[in-house]
């Protein structure tokens, strides 16, 4: 129940400045994996169509790039890597305004700067913005990214359940697995993205907006009911204090 | 040693209720990356059979999301996501009857619920219902799938083996690896189900009821004799307290 | 230094026999899986060569498998499921010469029964007995299939070393990967077996023991050298009793 | 602040000695099943061009295979398995600059040693040396190739910060993943090496040294980046002691 002039404050400590720097590094770090693995197989494929063994290649990619993302910031920021993430702990409370709003920035800002990249050093005319099917509406792909994120928040939540003892050693692979096993599940459908900053940086370096607010209410709308769920429902209250999540250390 | 009123009432306690709520988010996580994945290879190959490829997303998507949806449930409803899990736990006594029904109702339910929101967000006039090779018949894959349950269940019960030590921080990703892995080997002769839940999950929104009791009948016997040869050969009687296993809170 | 009487009465007691089920389960279903997806891989390819997609289908099965493999025996009969493996524990004298000659006989056992299984269940005319590349000679095959073998039981060593500390947790994950990685590296020069078991199983029941000797020399010299150099070179004396490996219970 | 003379010492202790032979093997399975993953591609495929299975065998075996090797020798070498790493550490002063140069030269050896051993048993004109894209440039690669060792060192320093906790038991499958998450991302654009060794050996043994420069150049600045950044920014000083990192035995 800080006042706001607190929370700005604890913002912008130096605990709180490291906590931004590893997020942007570790954003930098997982979308140069997942961008670079769906451009890498179009390299390779030429103009052909993206086939199974393309989505595997994006899947794989994307579980252990964040698995890796997550645990390298784990203990500093709290490994959210996903402004649906971290929207989720800010529903719990787990996570100031201020700090939000930057955490936001730099996860954004690292995933613009891993597609810059991977476009100029690669001389590419291609960057792989994630789509919809032409089948589907755009609402239909909402719930899909949603459905998908809520999963996503959901393991997260999961693994800093208090209760979890020894299997909380292998939280950051949870994360990872069940995003690699969602891409894997939605690829042709709309891209699997899950992560509102990746898609965002995509479509910034690859200049095409299309269809890009899919990818901000389904996973904003999901993470939240996961958030909720979890701390409501199924955590007792008592067996968690608010600061247990989000940003582990001090702040 | 309870009596039925006893065992009703412990059923709809508050963390029996949670417990139900758990096993149905987990079930609906596993069934969507694990049917949604057959979708989306076949809706990349478009009318082209199956390869190798495909099989390796199914296998990985199996393999990762199984990991995850055993993981964040493993504590509050001891992780099942599969009726033949459920029931291989209710031969050994390690959760009562009335649980288990309760358990197989969500775990069914979460599986249609999955089938169904991506059939329709798909818009897809297709959902893989898990068939048996022409050359195969309808015993031989009942074995099958009862031999692959057999070791699923059988590495559930070495998973919660209370004198794993350290390495039982792993037993969710090898109840995962385990699945992935069985259904590499048979993919293409009974399509690798083991779990009875999505099997009726996937036949019931794909309209397909055909062998179905395959993945009932195999998988049960196959569960029923993992639990009881484990519990009373591989495990030392006073090892082992009969509420260690299944439900880990309460109740 | 007991007499082999005692060895011999240490051999059939209940925890040995429990141990001798355990190989034999774990060899079976390791073996169900490896052998499995090789013929999964052929029977959705009809009569094509095998290509990039296949060998991952098999790597990942492998790797899997031996992971879940090791991991539901290690505290029963120490998780080797495979005779190369018994036998590099035999020669640091880490498990007497008659449960040697026991585990031999079960591994195999495990691995006949799966791959009679597999063959009889598929209606299948074809198993895939390991075979070496035709530009490949018999002692360039042994010495392939050593080395790998050399890395596989180097990890199995390295896995128990008591100075491990908390990494020590996912050693079964290591043991698997170490073999799924080498079997992306050999699969169509040698087939990438490592484990005289599997291809014993597949040659008994796929009726083709050409070039056998060398899934049996190269391994268990390779096995052989992993262990004397492990510990008696890696392993400071003082750091380790004789009763560490091999059998962790009892005998 | 020890003398040279002392500095020299301590390199050929009884410990020193056991930590080169250590990362010899280490460095050997790591490079053999990576170079020897893309061989095996390459021999199935024939003339074909390298396609998305082909980059996910490679990147699952250079994943698979690189957790490995830095878990067995993670308690005695420090698990650096490449010069770059060992360049980060000592850039930090985690390990003296004349254990650095013996670690250098046996890291190079591992991997000529598994070169030459892949070329000689599979009787191959082919020994796939890292190359670069042709419409890339030299330091374009270069770029490239520094920022994912970046990725690479980073991971390795927060798998032994002090603060990890729990989740630190997964550190060696999290440096194992970056890499094969940097390999799906990167293949057809430099090979994704990040391992001056690896390359070097593969040059060695395939007489290929164009573009070698950019092999040692981009992941030798990246390393130094990442040591420097994570000690002075993300690490508290007073959480480490320089004896943490590196070599943590002894010396």
């Amino acid at each position: 129940m800080a006042s706001l002039g607190s929370r700005l404050q604890h913002s912008i400590t130096s605990i709180a400045l490291k906590s931004y720097l590893a997020e942007f590094i570790s954003t930098f770090i997982f979308v140069f994996a997942a961008v670079g693995s769906t451009m890498a197989s179009r390299r390779m494929r030429e103009d052909a169509a993206p086939d199974s063994s393309s989505l595997v290649a994006n899947a794989v990619a994307t579980a252990f790039a964040l698995s890796v993302a997550v645990y390298i910031s784990a203990n500093i920021s709290g490994g959210h890597v996903n402004p649906a993430v971290t929207f989720g702990m800010a529903i719990g409370g787990h996570i100031s305004v201020p700090m939000t709003i930057f955490y936001w920035i730099v996860q954004m800002l690292g995933s613009v700067m891993a597609c810059l990249l991977l476009k100029t050093i690669t001389i590419s005319q291609y960057v792989p913005v994630p789509g919809i099917a032409e089948e589907m509406t755009g609402f239909g792909a909402a719930v899909l990214e949603g459905v998908m994120t809520f999963a996503l928040v959901y393991t997260v939540y999961a693994a800093s359940d208090p209760r979890k003892g020894p299997i909380g050693a292998i939280g950051p692979l949870a994360i990872g697995l069940i995003a690699g096993a969602n891409v894997l599940a939605s690829g042709p459908f709309t891209g699997g993205s899950m992560n509102p900053a990746c898609s965002f940086g995509a479509a910034v370096v690859g200049g095409r907006f299309k269809n890009h607010a899919v990818y901000w209410v389904g996973p904003l709308i999901g993470a939240a009911i996961a958030g909720i769920l979890y701390d409501n429902v199924l955590l007792p209250v008592a067996a968690m204090s608010p600061d247990i999540r989000g940003i582990p250390q001090g702040v």
